[in-house]
Formats: structure tokens, C-alpha cells, sequence
């Protein structure tokens, strides 16, 4: 294919009846300097690389998490943003250990591999390890219904990520309950081990770690997952071998709280400073892969759109502040903390997250009430030349809903999904997954949104 | 992030105003159930598995392409298609050799490897290579106008692609006149050797191959690409040692033109069978990585849209057929013997190819005049569920483009362009680089269009 003419002139007759919107037609031309900027220019991939390669994973608590907070502070001064600095936070330091492993023990005496990693906030198996038979369920009420058979066993949880869901977002968040709340329903019914299926449409080879829970009402058993291909195989032996039993070892532990670090920088507003406008990501990622996409893209996304707007000589009207938050994985203490500390003379008028990969982006989603929610798509046509013009209604981010409860409208950044649950949580999650180009417009949507909001409020 | 709920309402408000679009309601639910089949059991991507790694790349007239035809003709079969057969034209032979190299010489006897590649359908250099002083220029105009300077020097075009358009194919198109004429103006001005700086937005060190013209009016000389991160060195050294050599060598050849095949098959219309969609991507590739975005994916995403017809037991009133066309990089004389072959009782209705990359599909280009564009754009609610609702105007394809002058509406399929030139006609065009739920979207993308303009014509 050599030269397309895209004329957008159906697609703006078609929306320009729906709201009428003389204040976005100045902000067009500006919006497309900014994209053209980021383009040109951007900033996001070399930070981006700098964190994944040059801090790498960095789990809560970890060397290197403590190593990306100065990392991120000296990045914002660097750029140039103002009153930069650390709000602390304590946080969860759980540590995975080397000895993970995981096999099926065949009645043949074969051990069959599988690729597994312990859950985070997981306790250890016993030094040798758990072997016992498996029970395979497909819900945490399918477990609870378990009873007494489920005594001394490891219970599998294998229900699929749906894959047809059109949002990978639905599919993971009607499945990650097994990974959550696995474990307590599996000790409540006497199981020894939750072994969870991992969250991902695809069908690979590849164990996605996460989040679990424990319960004080029932024992704390170890949770695992295993990678798609390993449920599927593991699946079909149990029903040709129902009492085939699984080794698991691993080695985690959680040890005492640590303190750490949100990092915040800002561009000061210059008629209403007080009205402020919160932009970021999570700096904590798992302690795998390098956190390219889960988060570390969403942070440099923030820093690039504050970066961007200085860069043009762009002074906001209301503060516009980019908030590096510490710990959204294991326990968003540095979310919570941003928003409980107490900021005198100063509104959080609107929160904005990325933390939903570094992929294309096609648009945003908000709890915005419907005034409000009416004014932001007012402003999609700037977004329009990317084909990022989508306004929806949705979450906005883990981090910032502590923000919202506080009275801020939450947006999210809305990338691409189809491909953010290919790496989520996993060795994958690497800085070569990420397009630059995508990567950067992201960056250029925040920072044209923010700095609307900055000028006309919300 | 959990689960979001994305309201397409206010979408469907918005532009549900433009056109009167009774006939799509009944299409709606067909197109979910269509995407979702696609999701959930799609044969695209292990299709392009099959062809990518079983056939590998596949440059017309090599014995690569040969058994590409026999695959493809074998899968249509496997699919289940009728009148499966091939469609004969004779295509370029052109070969690369074994011998590239391609040097920096510097003063002081340093020499500096290129990245480079020979230009499709080049000459070769003598077999001692050409060694000679480089003169940088950055239009076809710029080497018209070096004039007897330019004697015995290679000439070196260095004007990059565009990375600030929104379209990438724009800034391709912007850029690659000095690939195709490049030879030409500088054999004109008494110039040895074209090397010309590869047609991507990206800064890395992969060299893009391509076609290239000759003129009979001027000397042969070879044409060679090298990566952009070597044309951006080459340069930079230019201006401190500006009599800097360069060696290159090259061993391809153009032999004589073979015969070769398109291969075709279809779903027979039960009503009006007479008007035909075609519907399809190129089975040959640049003689590189794997041809999996260019164009691999076309090419199965078309396959599997008739096979996601045919297996969901729908069956169109007009003729929906398949062409996996050959030899569209280099002389497009496949899609040309299509177009031109003679088909009593047959009406070319409208002509649809898939040649942009696997990637997430957006949305539609078309040639259609107005009253048909406005049809066209009534069944853009069929593709909103994935966000791929955008009917544009544009090109449809290359090897399309022969039916278009016989009459068809031509239309391409519209993917996400962020990546597509990080790929094209590199050893990097991989089928790793492919993702599965894109690939398998666009094949649907594909389905859902060809199955109401059967039902509904155009």
C-alpha cells in the first residue's frame, strides 16, 4: 500500500450535532502540535528504557524499588517539574525466593515440568515441598462445594480467561476471583494448595503471578499459577488419572513492612494553583519481566505529558501534577496515602491514570457524572486525528479511586487491549513489547487532556 | 484495572443521526456472534503458523512461492471452499544472491559495517564490489541537480520518512520515491550506485528491502538499503570526512520470467451468483524474515473470513470468493491476470484486500462515490463492538486496484498503521510479531463486510 487519503470530514459532521463545542476548536490546531511534538520528539521510550533496563522489576519493598523511587525523582527534576519530591508510604515486602518449582508426578514415575510462579503475598510450601492428589474446579463455589473430599488435596482452579470478551479487561476481571480468593476457599474445604490457572486469553507457556488474598478465619495454604498450556495438559491428565498427584515447592515469604515512596512533581497553575489535576502511574511492578507495560509505561506516560506541555512553553492555569505512585500491586498504600494526606487550599479536581499498558490509544474512560462526562467528549474530536476519540464511562485506576472518593473525577487512559494480557504480570512484560510510537501518543493524550481540564476545568 | 464497563450509547447517539440504517439492525447481533466465533476458535493465526514456518518468505518466481500455491490451494480445499483452482501468470524472477556486503571506509583503514540490503529487482554490483565517495542528497530533485559532481560517486538518499504523520502509510508514501526512482536520477547524473536509507519511522538497525525501477533511458546501476541507524552515522561522518568511502557489493540477479499462480476459491452465491465480492491478500512476499504482516496475514485473514461463513452455515446471495493473489511486490501480475482474465456472466462487484498488516483492525478505506460510501458507512455499528467502525475514504490495494478499473468498489481493510513499517520487508516481518486476537479480529472484520454486501449489494 503507498499513500491513504483519510478526509475525517464524515466522521466530524456525523459527531459535531451531538454537543455543541466551541471550546475544543481552539484547542484542535494545538492538540495535533502536541501529537506532532511527541511524534517528532517524545521522550516517554527512552525513559521507559532507562526504568526497565536500568531498574528493572521492582516489586514493592524490593532493592529495586527503592532504586526506581530515586530514579523517578531525579527524572522529574530533570525535566524540570516543579516541587518535586517523596511522599512515604509504608509498604508490603514480600519476597518470591529461588527454590520455585512444580511438577506432575506421572504413575509412571515421569515428573512433567510446569511453568509456574507462586502468587504474590503467597506463604512458602514446606521446604520439601506439597505433593498430593488435585482436584480440579472451575469457580470458588465449585470449591466451596468440595467438602470433605477436598481434604489434603491441591485444588486446581481452571476456569479460562473468556477470550471472546471484546474488552480483555471483562475477560480478566471474570476470572481473577480463582486467583484472589482461591486460596481461602480451597483452605476452607481443607485443601493443602490453590493451584491457579494463569489470567490470559492465550493459550501459552507463559505463568502470569498477581495478587492473592488470605482470610483470618481459615488456614494460610501456598497459591501458585501455572501457564494456560500446563492447565489445559494438566486438565486432560486428571481425567484419564484422576488420582495423579502434583509437586509444589516454593519459597516465599512475606517479611515486616518497609518504607517507601510515592514521587510527586508538578507544573504549578497560574491563576487557580489549588485546583489541581493528578496524572500518573504505578511505579512497583511484580518481580518479573521488567514492568515495561504494568507500569512503568504509564508512569513515563505522566512524566512525558507534564514534560511535553513545558516543553512547549505551555502554562496551565491549575496545577498539573504527576504523581509516581509506590505500590499499586500488592496494596496501592501510595494511592492511598496521596489522597488521605492532608493538602490545605487545594482541590483534586480530576485524576488521571495509565495503567492499562503502553498499547495504541483509543480513548479514555470516566466515572464523570453526566454534565461533567458530556464536557469530556466535547473535547474527543482533539483526539481525533489519532483515532483516540473515544470517551466512555469506566474506572479510571487503582490508584487514583482513593482520589475519587475524595471527590475527584477519575479518567483512565484506554489503550489497545488486546494484547496487554499477553504480558501482564509475567517474564514477558518487557521493554522490547513496546511500540514507541504507540507508546508516545499515549503520553500526548495525557497531556492534552490534562492540560484542557487545566484551562477549562471540568 | 478490573472490570470496565465501556456504555456504547452515547457512540450510538452520536451518529446514528447521519444515516437511515434499518437494514444493519438485523446484521448487529450477526457480526457479535461472528467476532466472538472468531475469538473463540479463529484458525487465522495457526494458519498463518502453517504458512509463515511451513512455507517461510516467498518472492515470486522462488521455489518458496511455488509451494505457497500448493499450501494454499491444499487449505482452501481443507476449508471446504468451491471451485478451489489456481489462476496462471508469468512473474519476475529476481534472486539476491548470497554475496551483500556493504562498507564504511574510513581514512584510517577502519571499516564500518552497513546493514544493509539489495533493492528488489537491482542489479548486482561487479563481483570486486564498488568502492567509491558518497554524495548525500535528499530528493530525486536534489540528484537531478548534482550534475557532473555526481560522476563515479554512489549517491546516498537520506531523507527520512516522516515520523510525525498520523497515517505511517503517509509518511512511507512521502518518502519512498527515492527507493522506486532512486537509481534512475542518480545513474542520470553519472552515479555508480543508489544507497538509499530505509522506508521506516523508527531509528534501529534493520534494513528494509523493496522494489525499485529502472529506466531504459539511463544506465543500470544497483540499488542497496541500509538502516536508518546507519544512515543517520553515514551521514553524521559524511560531514567530518566528506571524501569517506563506501564499498558495497551485491550478488542479485533478475532471471527469466516463470509461471506462477494466484490461487482461488469461494463460497458460490445462492441467489445472484454473477456478482462477485473478492476478497483477498498477496501469497507472495519480499524474499526476507516471513512475509507474516506483508502479507501472511491478508492472505489467511481472507481464507478464514469464507471459512467463518461457511462454518457458522451462512450462505450469501452473491458469490463471496477468495484470491491469494501472487507476485504483488514486484509486478503485481497477479491481481492484473485476475482483473483482466474473461468471466462470462460475471459483474466484479466490489473488491476487498487485507494488505496493511495483522494488526487491530480500525475500520475500512474505500474508493466508493458518495451514494455507496454512505451505504458502506450505515454498517459501521457492525464493527463498533471492537472499535473498527471507521469507513474512510482511500485505497483499497494494489492487487485490487486492476478491479477497481473494471468497475468493483475497491476497499482495504484499515489495521492500526503504529507498527506496520517497523516490519515491511525486513527480516524482523516474523510471525512472533503477529497477535493472535488482532490477526483473528481482522479476519472477521473481513467476514462481517464481504457477508451483507453479498446480502445487501452495494
Amino acid at each position: 500500500m503507498s499513500r491513504i487519503r483519510i478526509l475525517s470530514l464524515v466522521v466530524v459532521v456525523l459527531s459535531a450535532g451531538a454537543v455543541s463545542q466551541p471550546s475544543s476548536q481552539s484547542y484542535d490546531s494545538l492538540a495535533v502540535d502536541i501529537f506532532k511534538t511527541a511524534l517528532a520528539s517524545g521522550k516517554a521510550y527512552g525513559t521507559l528504557h532507562e526504568l526497565t533496563s536500568g531498574v528493572g522489576h521492582r516489586l514493592s519493598g524490593s532493592p529495586q524499588a527503592a532504586k526506581a523511587v530515586v530514579w523517578a525523582k531525579k527524572k522529574m527534576e530533570e525535566f524540570g517539574f516543579e516541587n518535586v519530591h517523596l511522599e512515604p508510604c509504608m509498604v508490603p515486602h514480600w519476597v518470591r525466593g529461588a527454590r520455585e518449582k512444580a511438577e506432575i508426578l506421572m504413575p509412571t514415575g515421569a515428573r512433567i515440568p510446569l511453568k509456574a510462579l507462586a502468587l504474590g503475598g503467597s506463604i512458602a510450601t514446606p521446604t520439601k515441598g506439597i505433593t498430593a492428589e488435585v482436584l480440579e474446579v472451575h469457580s470458588l463455589n465449585e470449591a466451596k462445594a468440595l467438602g470433605a473430599r477436598a481434604k489434603g488435596k491441591i485444588i486446581f482452579y481452571n476456569r479460562p480467561f473468556d477470550r471472546t470478551k471484546f474488552d480483555t479487561f471483562e475477560g480478566y476481571g471474570g476470572a481473577v476471583d480463582q486467583r484472589g480468593g482461591g486460596a481461602i476457599e480451597a483452605a476452607r474445604v481443607g485443601g493443602v494448595l490453590a493451584l491457579v490457572r494463569s489470567m490470559t486469553p492465550r493459550l501459552d507457556e507463559v505463568p502470569h503471578t498477581g495478587g492473592m488474598g488470605y482470610n483470618d478465619s481459615v488456614p494460610k495454604i501456598p497459591g501458585v499459577a501455572i501457564s494456560t498450556v500446563d492447565a489445559e495438559n494438566l486438565s486432560r491428565l486428571l481425567k484419564s488419572t484422576p488420582k495423579l498427584k502434583v509437586y509444589v515447592r516454593t519459597s516465599c515469604e512475606t517479611l515486616p513492612d518497609v518504607p517507601s515512596n510515592s514521587v510527586v512533581g508538578e507544573i504549578r497553575g497560574t491563576e487557580m494553583p489549588g485546583e489541581v489535576i493528578v496524572m500518573g502511574g504505578h511505579l512497583d511492578s511484580w518481580d518479573v519481566g521488567q514492568g515495561a507495560h504494568d507500569d512503568g509505561s504509564g508512569v513515563v506516560q505522566s512524566m512525558e505529558a507534564l514534560r511535553l506541555l513545558k516543553s512547549m512553553g505551555l502554562k496551565p492555569k491549575r496545577t498539573i501534577r504527576v504523581v509516581a505512585f509506590m505500590n499499586e500491586e500488592n496494596g496501592t498504600r501510595g494511592g492511598r496515602a496521596y489522597a488521605e494526606k492532608d493538602r490545605p487550599g487545594e482541590t483534586p479536581l480530576v485524576a488521571i491514570e495509565s495503567d492499562r499498558g503502553g498499547f495504541m490509544p483509543r480513548g479514555f474512560t470516566t466515572d464523570a457524572d453526566s454534565m461533567k462526562f458530556l464536557k469530556l467528549k466535547s473535547w474527543e474530536s482533539l483526539f481525533r486525528p489519532i483515532m483516540a476519540d473515544r470517551i466512555m464511562h469506566g474506572e479510571g485506576g487503582a490508584d487514583i479511586s482513593f482520589l475519587a472518593q475524595k471527590g475527584a473525577v477519575q479518567i483512565g487512559l484506554y489503550p489497545e487491549p488486546a494484547r496487554y494480557f499477553s504480558y501482564h504480570h509475567t517474564n514477558e512484560d518487557t521493554f522490547d513489547k513496546v511500540d514507541e510510537r504507540e507508546l508516545e501518543l499515549g503520553g500526548a493524550c495525557l497531556a492534552i487532556l490534562s492540560y484542557v481540564i487545566a484551562q477549562e476545568g471540568l
